[in-house]
Formats: structure tokens, C-alpha cells, sequence
């Protein structure tokens, strides 16, 4: 391989203090930086990094064409999305291509339920890609509650909001540890799949988690609507400990 | 409270670049260091940081008193390590009573199946204790393996090696992506469960996951005997992409 690196950089939680050493340096020094938004909006993970890129970065938007807009059964989201992920490649190549390096600033861990993979998939193999992985946003609700995730031989299970509510309830039953993801619009739905398992009381929601607007609470105590991003239900295991 | 700070500051999964820029500050300032280890062993945790300490930092190595000499089962073992925690915290408190903090080094993410937390619960309280989140071992496991371990509504499970057989098939079967760890002498139990559930083939074996020695290979490819420690298998999940 010739050409240009893209670096696909997790950014952790949402603190900056939280990246890790590699991530901070590559994007301090970075000359390209692109990042997902949704249209009109700042963009979750450019804010991230507010005051630490070079004032000479070039700033690449990758603005999602659908967010909810579209059902994600409809056959049209995969047809638009998939588009729009090629679109997003073709830049970057130009980029690589003239021997320039970017980055690619990704919520989280890059590897975890993110949208860097799809650009992963489709650059990987005839360029060079390197992922930085981070901490996750999980990570930071549950440290965030001042109680551990897992002990001993805790199962964990981490389940998205957008799952039906069966496949919720049995899941969160089998669990030990439980975190749930993606909960916006499919909060009631968690509330009583948690109910069903019988795990309701004792479920926490963390919304911004390590950022200075963090809050944690019961779930039972949270007001009816959560935000749609950074909000994560926690249960956590109770296993052996001496 | 009064007096000096307990810092559980988690390292990662071992490669220094991938600790949080707040972890790196910690360590390169500290005057207390305390890590758990094996009798005779110089410990990874204490590894990990190599070169960073400043040479006048005072290191107060924790060592276990039993590992596997005694069986999880046998009542002593509580007794044994509980015991052990409380003599730990002493220790500490008495630094923190002196108005000195400390730093405990913690492999991983300290709320995330880690000895720390058994300090943790001994302390918080009436001592100031902070913890810092960290890249867990999983997560450079599954960026070591160049592939995503979930997308879309995938459903991930973590699993220790110490859980029985049947427990583990169950739980293997019931997930979309997978990883499990505590694996070292529990692999051939490991290895049956994955079989019953389906998804050997797709196992993956990575050790030593982001250090230089790592290695990463197709568990069906691996040699019966694996590393006791840093020994982690994934199973990606294949959820909806576009």
C-alpha cells in the first residue's frame, strides 16, 4: 500500500481527558479530520474535540442523508445509507491517494456499534486503515454510577433499545449485568421489558456520562423522556465477592 | 473528607499509548503507586507502566495470597482474600490519612471485573476515591482482530471461562457476538461449549491484545494450551450493515 492513512479514532465517553494518549496526539497534529453528523447539527463528536485540532485542519462533514426519517425495514434506508457510506469513502481515497493522512473522529470505541465500520469495511484492504480503539461510552455510565459492572462470574449482556421487546425481556432476564444502548424513542418499551425481568428496580439511567452535564438516576425516578443520545441504562451484577 | 485521594486509574489493555490522557498524568506524578500481583511475580499491572513513575515514587506491591492453590468454592478463599482487602485498605488509609494520594494501577477498566473494586467498596465512603475509566481488555482484543465485534442490533454477551459448561453453551448460543475470558485452564470446557453452540469456527484467539507480543488466530487453529493471562475470545457479530 501506498498513499495516505486513515485513522479511524475512538474518543471515549466524551471527556477529553478520557482519550487516550494516541488519540489526543493524532488529533492535535491532524490535517484532515472528518466526522458523521446529522445535517444542520454541530456533530456529537466534532464537539468532542472543540479546541484541540490545529486551526489549519480541514474539516470533512459526513452528513448522514436519513436518520429516522426512514424505517430501518424499509429497503430504501439500506439502499440511501450504503450510497452515502460509498460517497463518504470516495473523498477519503482522494485524500489517501495524495498522500495525505485523516482522521475520522468516532464516538466510543470505533469497533462498537459505530458508524466508522461501515467506512472500515469498504476502505480496508487497498488502504491503510488503523483504528484507535477508546473507551467506551458504557464504560463511562457505569463508572459514572460509583458502582462496578461485573464481579466474579457476572454474565454481561449488552442489548440495543431498537431489539423487540421479547427478545429485551428474555435477554435481560439471563443477565447478570445488563447496559442497555439506543434507547430514545424505544424507552417505554425498555421500561417494560426491565419490568418483565424483573430488573426494573434496579436499573440506573446515566445520560451524558463523564461530561459536565452528566446525570445518573434511578431509572424508576427519570422522567418520562430520556435524551436521545448518550443515555444508557446500567444494571448492575452482583457477584461473588469477598 | 478530609486527607489525600485514592485514585483507581485503569491502564488499559496494555499498551501505554492506549491509556487516557488523565491516566498518563496520574501515573507521571504520582508519589504512591500500589498494584496487585503474584507472590514472586513483578505483575502486569505494574508492567504496563514501566518507565513512566517519577524514580521517587513509592511502590507498595499488594500480593495475593492465594491464586489457584485453593478452590473458589473452598470457604477459605473468601476468608483468605477478604482479609487480604482489609489489610490493603489499611494501608492505604493510612496514606490518605496523611494527606497523601495514591494510585492503583488496575489492568483494563477497574469496574469491569477487576481486584480493585474490592478496595473500592472497603473505601468509598469515608475516603475520597476516584476512579478513571479505561479501554477494556475486550476492546483491544477486538480491534486486534481487524474486524467489529457488533452492528447494528446485535446482541453482546461477555462470559468468563470459570462458568460452567452448560451455562456457557447457553449463553454462547443465545448471543450475536461473543467474548469470553478467564479462559487459561478452562479452555477445553471453553472450547466444548463453543461447539455445542454453534460458533467454534467463528472464534477467534487473541492474546497479549495490543502489546507487541500479540497474536491473534482462528481459535480452531490455536494449540491446545493457551496464556493464562491476556487470553481473550471473540466472535463478531453479523448484524445489519448497509
Amino acid at each position: 500500500m501506498s498513499g495516505g492513512t486513515v485513522f479511524g479514532v475512538g474518543l471515549g465517553p466524551g471527556d477529553q481527558d478520557l482519550m487516550s494518549v494516541r488519540a489526543d496526539r493524532l488529533i492535535r497534529n491532524a490535517r484532515h479530520v472528518a466526522f458523521f453528523r446529522k445535517a444542520g447539527r454541530p456533530g456529537q463528536a466534532r464537539q468532542i474535540v472543540n479546541g484541540m485540532m490545529p486551526e489549519t485542519a480541514i474539516e470533512f462533514p459526513m452528513e448522514y442523508p436519513v436518520t429516522t426519517e426512514i424505517s430501518l425495514t424499509d429497503p430504501r434506508y439500506n439502499e440511501i445509507l450504503s450510497q452515502f457510506y460509498t460517497d463518504c469513502t470516495a473523498h477519503l481515497r482522494s485524500l489517501t491517494d495524495a498522500g495525505e493522512d485523516v482522521v475520522v473522529l468516532c464516538e466510543g470505541d470505533p469497533f462498537f456499534y459505530g458508524s466508522f465500520m461501515h467506512l472500515y469495511t469498504r476502505l480496508s484492504g487497498d488502504i491503510d486503515v488503523q483504528v484507535v480503539p477508546a473507551i467506551t461510552g458504557m464504560s463511562g455510565a457505569w463508572t459514572a454510577t460509583g458502582a462496578p459492572i461485573t464481579w466474579g462470574d457476572d454474565i454481561l449482556t449488552v442489548l440495543m433499545g431498537t431489539l423487540d421487546e421479547d427478545t429485551l425481556a428474555s435477554n435481560m432476564a439471563n443477565a447478570d449485568a445488563l447496559v442497555v444502548m439506543k434507547i430514545g424513542r424505544n424507552i417505554d418499551k425498555v421500561r417494560r421489558a426491565l419490568k418483565t425481568a424483573g430488573k426494573y428496580d434496579d436499573a440506573y439511567l446515566i445520560e451524558y456520562a463523564t461530561m459536565p452535564n452528566q446525570t445518573v438516576q434511578k431509572l424508576a425516578d427519570a422522567e418520562e423522556k430520556v435524551t436521545p443520545y448518550f443515555s444508557i441504562i446500567v444494571v448492575h451484577g452482583q457477584g461473588r465477592r469477598p
